[in-house]
């Protein structure tokens, strides 16, 4: 039911097929795919994942951009990026997924899936010692909606939780830390780390030797295991594989890795500790990603307020 | 502080190194090994891991059965078991521990962890299709103690739930299935099967070609997965191996064995869709278990009742 009214969209992706996307869209609005929709003055929305630097300012009408994704770093990659509200994705569906992932990891690195797997292989009965979740501190980078979910199921399974944000943050059972200052408390007291921030500025290689070197070291897992589900930004896998042959580390799942997809000459991929997804933690499903930003546009037009904004100064 | 009047302990196990558990008991109690204790009138009590077939029927002054582990069928595999009260283990640090074991390998199922493992060394950089947890049914079949406190977990983490049982059983938010009749109706509506029923008569090799083959063949998942973290006496493994291969059956994690220790020649511990641990799931860790014992014994000569007492009739 479109009529010349209503706002069109550019939708505007690389890395897959944008086909269900665009289907999803059209039940509701004209959509032009990027390049055919450059410097069209009929467009006031951009769907955007990873779109063509400085395609965006030539939209003259452009009033929102909307990112797939929860993480906005993809949109910022873009030195151009009008001044228009960015809306970022707040989605059960995606949530859900990440609760999965990080409980899923932090469980297979607590039970010593690697060793139990290894021991198979050799067909070895024997039982290694293991401390029950509750002697095990998980501690989670980043506070927001993913990482507050998977707090609360890490909880429920019976881990210790602390959790790292820039501001403090308050959940129930969550021991919090924040800022600069909070940071190397927050290391010395965890055995199993989640990265779950959003790349900025301020967090690009933030998972690096010196941050690694400051995870417990005398845990009851026999040394710290690292989790990174939020973006291969973050981390420094040169850094991270220095740690892991010092032993300062002792495992890692990635899912996320500077350059995706992760190059077949990484030494990541056959790292007998190293646990590799293709970013998989947490799938963009447009049927259930899509619905919310057409009631997103609809709700603009009737003249109310957007939700889940972007800060831009503080580039998520 | 031992004194004369208070009841000496026979520890009769075989399997492991029963050290630990007298050091423990040995605090408060006289204790003796089986077979020094044989036939001695001044033993009270007895505990007991897989104890010599008809020593407790030659106690003549046994007054309560401590069982090590939560299922008392390694008790009644002895037919010359003393009509005394038999207490079963509860304990939360074993609750704990298999509430952790369910969760992961439900979640390694549901996450395709073997996909990813060998799409790794591969080097194959695919996302393969991924249902969310709410689309995935898991049952467990058992809903005592550890079957409630798995299944809470998994709800947290996202899961549909059902829970089938002897007698009806009121679990919140897990839809609930009793007796012969609930049986195939709850197999009909499960994707991801936990055993953790109690081996009894009834019980014994329960889970077979039959009941395998009820399960969901068209869910989320491309076929169904069994987790066995009871006891092996409730699997036929001939049968589990034929599901296996006709397909009816996709995965399975086994922690229990029909003997154990699992046998070299067993082709479970090759078959690339089963993964093996070595009856680990739930440590019975004497640190936390020996304790209520004591208290138990205590609170007995005290004239107080027992608790978790063993159902004979029920055979647990």
């Amino acid at each position: 039911m479109s009529t010349p009214e209503r706002g069109r969209v550019l939708l505007s992706v690389t890395g897959f097929n944008p086909q269900r996307w665009y289907d999803l869209l059209s039940k509701e609005r004209d959509v032009v795919l990027e390049p055919d929709g450059a410097e069209d003055p009929s467009i006031d929305y951009a769907v955007v994942w990873k779109h063509q630097k400085g395609a965006l300012a030539k939209l003259p009408n452009l009033k929102v951009i909307f990112s797939i994704g929860a993480g906005v770093d993809h949109i910022f990659a873009d030195d151009q990026v009008p001044d228009v509200p960015i809306v970022r994705v707040v989605a059960e569906n995606l949530t859900q997924y990440m609760c999965e992932y990080v409980t899923w990891r932090v469980l297979d690195h607590h039970r010593q899936g690697a060793v139990y797997r290894e021991q198979q292989v050799r067909k070895v009965w024997h039982e290694p010692r293991q401390p029950p979740a509750n002697e095990v501190s998980v501690g989670i980078m980043g506070l927001g909606q993913l990482g507050t979910r998977a707090a609360q199921a890490l909880r429920a399974v019976g881990f210790s939780v602390n959790g790292w944000s820039r501001t403090p943050k308050d959940i129930d059972g969550v021991k919090g830390f924040h800022g600069e200052d909070g940071l190397t408390p927050f290391l010395n007291a965890t055995d199993i780390l989640v990265v779950l921030l959003p790349l900025t500025p301020a967090t690009h290689g933030i998972v690096n030797h010196s941050l690694l070197s400051r995870l417990r070291q005398d845990g009851p897992l026999g040394g710290p295991c690292l989790i990174n589900a939020g973006r291969g930004g973050l981390q420094r896998e040169t850094d991270i594989l220095k740690a892991l042959e010092e032993g300062v580390l002792k495992e890692a799942s990635l899912d996320v890795f500077e350059r995706e997809p992760l190059a077949p000459e990484s030494p990541l991929w056959s790292h007998p500790r190293v646990f590799v997804t293709p970013h998989a933690a947490a799938t963009s499903d447009p049927a259930h990603l899509v619905p919310p930003m057409l009631q997103q546009m609809a709700a603009f037009e009737r003249g109310e307020a957007l939700e889940n904004l972007v800060d831009r100064s503080a580039g998520y």
